[in-house]
């Protein structure tokens, strides 16, 4: 197994599995079990209900210590895809986002593609799914396709459909690239970083003044940023397009 | 969902899953969930080791009701495939059996392609799989491809797979699709008034005063934008967003 997980490791980065708001022990160690049939062993959790480590994660995940062990929690998403560079979100259903859908299939081969870009898949709580506010800090919505009358995923089958996809495509070169020149993804911080000095300087010129209005337009934004997948160098760019505008206003500077 | 089953009928049988000698409800429960998922309705179970109907089961298939209550119970395996044309036995290793052996996706193709012949799909008890008499039964053998290292599925996760792998080809639908809500991509004309829109100002705020960069940074800014395939109503946004950084600068602006 850890040969298998070194081999795979070599090929590219390997995904990490996100639980947001997990509530049952039993389906963190599911969960953990489904990763590491698939070799996965990168776990996160946010929030988990009871405390970590937990005994009823232990016997459900069946001899998957390997992942539990490596179980990290936090105390907020942002925290948890703090180091990742492109992020998916699960969700059931469609969410009036303007954001690109894929299958787990799709997904698989575009995480395979991002070769040592570090990966991250969001899944939501048992039964109720993921918030908009979480499903805004990825670039993409993975839908599964299924019966539309009964689409309700048990949590580690949700992750074993995605651990699955890419555990197939282990032998497969990659099909689909964002070509880069002298740089790398932008990491969650730094997109963070460049949407809360945008939305500072946007807030200081009062183009989010109404206060029911700020959430939409400030999700719209992150959005549109998002789902470019920018590069560590766009975001300087764009933090340096943000700085210009605000610093000068409405005359030439002096170059000398 | 009966609508749904009904089309999926008519376009070719439903497999059938047989569970030999299932020994938690909290699985078999499971395995409905999944198989409803998928569209899938006919279970059948071969010596269920506790009562049948099981409300452990009834709980954990979270409302695949449908699947438990037309669950049928069969004394032995060769009962329970009687009136099946096609069978595949499901085992986590190679049982040295003079047998084709496929995987979950080849077992997938073959049973659509087999039309109205009734399929059956078998899986072995938890924790230890199929015997070899039971395995004689079947036309062909699949193997999940998984961790060599970890290759234990959980019962339902095994039932997953083989029925996700069968649901995937009747989806024809496009796997790629961006959502948009009252809204319309923007027109090439559009995203160029944004690029001339904010090129204007970062050259009125000295930020492209670098002539021989300038066309680099101006293509690297619109690149970010261009990926993103924004709509009408995201590129007014932004148009709303330039203007706001370059016209109120440093101060709030009086709302009333």
């Amino acid at each position: 197994m850890q040969s298998k997980s070194t081999a795979i490791a070599a090929a590219g980065a390997l995904p990490v599995i996100i639980l947001i708001d997990p509530q049952l022990g039993e389906n963190i160690g599911m969960v953990a079990r489904a990763m590491l049939n698939c070799g996965l062993t990168d776990l996160r959790l946010v929030r988990p209900r009871d405390d970590w480590p937990n005994p009823r994660a232990v016997s459900s995940a069946s001899g998957a210590d390997l992942v539990l062990e490596n179980t990290k929690v936090f105390e907020s998403t942002s925290d948890a895809i703090a180091d990742l560079n492109l992020i998916y979100a699960t969700t059931a259903r469609d969410r009036d986002m303007t954001k690109e859908i894929v299958t787990p299939e799709i997904a698989a081969k575009e995480i395979r593609a991002a070769g040592s870009e570090q990966c991250g898949i969001l899944f939501g709580r048992e039964a109720k799914g993921m918030k908009n506010e979480d499903i805004v800090l990825a670039n993409k919505i993975v839908i599964t396709p299924l019966n539309p009358g009964f689409t309700s995923l048990n949590l580690s089958q949700a992750v074993l459909l995605l651990a699955y996809e890419w555990y197939k495509l282990a032998d497969d070169t990659p099909t689909i690239e964002l070509r880069m020149k002298d740089t790398r993804l932008a990491t969650n911080e730094e997109m963070l970083m460049l949407f809360e000095h945008l939305e500072r300087e946007l807030d200081n010129h009062g183009f989010l003044r109404v206060k029911e209005k700020r959430p939409v337009m400030v999700q719209n934004i992150r959005n549109v940023f998002q789902r470019a997948n920018m590069t560590e160098q766009e975001v300087r760019t764009f933090r340096g397009v943000v700085k210009s505008l605000t610093q000068f206003p409405g005359e030439k500077i002096d170059t000398k």
